[in-house]
């Protein structure tokens, strides 16, 4: 039976690292593989980076209108040569809409792909993207993928710094750059550091 | 270091049963327990009922307005001569608010109770209630509780039926009663029965 | 895919609570179970007891001669009339020999029924039994039931008592009775009670 | 509380570029991993080697002889101008001793460091390592890393080979190399190669 998995974890979890050992994984045994992420992440551009060093572009962009369903559809048939589709990996998946998310289990229940979704449960402000709310309301399986905070807990939200001071306003996503960071903290931390930014 | 838990599962997975599990295993140490749920859930009054035949009190029922770390509190400093509490218990977490569990996280972390929540993930159409989709962004850990489809495969969303019928429109909210029932169907089962229901 | 799973637990953590309201999930959907339990085990005689006041008897012990393999499949062919049966629960699983485990793995993998092992993973010098010990090897699945030591951290090792004094020596196997009994402990309360008795 | 972690996996499941995932992220916080394995395992010498062809060199080789606890203690307290030790990442820890798992424990328990060790669960027969039958009785947190079989399913047993033909005797320990080479299989075609083997 093939399920739709969500494999979630803060930013700098391994995520990215995570999809790429499985995409080998399944390489390795001759089993073919699809790998999008969603164009919202502008961040590496086709590609899915691991902060290991390994890289990997993926196989389409997922564009909010796209019907992901009929799209993986589509790239199966076009490159039916190539084999069929063991698995479906989707990198960065909280940003899917939650129109692809129930794609993604049709994908799995009824296409009989496994489909295996990474991605970061909540925003810097501890809400869920569209995306990672509907992946965690019908995933089959949630399964997390730990990192440790800066005073050894593990994190779990992904707090926002503009130059380097923690912020709690804002747009809800804000691709990592020059002046925008993120780091992970434990809810001790988060908690401790949102009472200090409320009271400057 | 004390985490908020989300033991979720489809309904008749067991959550009642486990809760009165883990109320027995802290009791039988001679540590003391508070045993909550909200009073949206009308089903067995006062009672959290296992399917197994065991029932017990709540301590307290929370109801929308509440703020639920300084009910805690309050229970707490008034029943002190009874002991310090090592474990909040929620039942039927899915009708929490959602300021509610940001404060049942507070309990975790700042007032440093664990904090163990049993509900459902989705209501009958999928959808998240916002007390089990702010569960699902913040928890530090979400755990399955399973039990089985009719098909024998896991079961996960919880279908709702009137008189014996499928039914795909309605409140959020039913208590199930003498025309309502629920069963819980694992995805193939739930989108087969979706489909029928709407070529009807 | 039927699977071996294996539920372990430290003693009094809620084990055949939860094997009975398995049960009763498999048999609300009009399923039939199969429940065993290994002879070894004379606590309850034939009877699975729950520490929460739930009580069944087993369908057949499980003699350390007996092929569990065949004795499954002689008990569903006798009992056919009954139904097929839809899952096999084993009570008490630690004491099943190593061949009994390789059996019940046949039993879900090659006839395709489901095989719930409910155990403890060590004895009270923290050595696994034969049976679990092949258990945590073969099978599909190892989930935790957990329980909490007298220190609040999550109990995971079997201390002896004799006459209320944790002893770090004796036979394997000693049923709980008047002068044994069993406390579940955490590693640092266990390597502390067993630092303590060292230096007595 | 540090914990002794168990991350079991099938051969070519991911272990090691996980591992250096996880060191990875400890030291991006500033946070200083020591890195070890058994020196049983003569694969990539003093290297760690990822599939995904990340490979970094360990602090240092575990003899047999050696006590865990004391050489962990004996490297911080030599390297200790480099800062504190906040996790210890064992690869390949099916080939620790038993004595030394027990010295594992005792370093997350006793000297508060959070061990990961990561390995297989059993050999080519299915039977258990010294070093990972005793983490897998004493270990705080048993965590899989899945991999699949030729067939799709979960894989779970190292299946070994020699020139290419699934073999059934021989010593426990075969490093791969030019003649034994292994495949990871699910228990369903481990147990079918098994009877092919015992019929040919």
């Amino acid at each position: 039976m093939s399920k739709l998995y969500f494999r979630h974890g803060a930013m700098n979890s391994g995520k990215s690292t995570a999809l790429l050992q499985v995409a080998h994984n399944y390489e390795e045994r001759d089993q073919r593989v699809l790998l999008v992420k969603p164009a919202v992440d502008t961040k590496g551009d086709r590609s899915v980076v691991s902060r290991l060093g390994v890289t990997r572009d993926v196989d389409f962009l997922v564009t909010p209108e796209m019907n992901l369903r009929e799209a993986f559809a589509d790239f199966a048939t076009e490159s039916a040569a190539l084999g069929p589709i063991a698995c479906l990996l989707i990198d960065e998946a909280q940003f899917l809409t939650t129109a692809q998310v129930d794609q993604a289990l049709e994908i799995a229940v009824l296409d009989r792909v496994p489909v295996l979704a990474y991605g970061i449960r909540t925003d810097f402000l501890t809400h869920g993207f569209p995306g990672s709310i509907r992946l965690l309301e019908i995933a089959h399986s949630l399964e997390e993928l730990k990192t440790i905070c800066r005073c050894g807990k593990k994190a779990m939200y992904n707090a926002r710094l503009f130059d380097g001071k923690f912020v709690f306003h804002g747009e809800q996503v804000a691709i990592d750059g020059v002046h925008v960071t993120y780091e992970s903290l434990c809810p001790n931390c988060y908690l401790r550091e949102k009472a200090a930014a409320e009271e400057a």
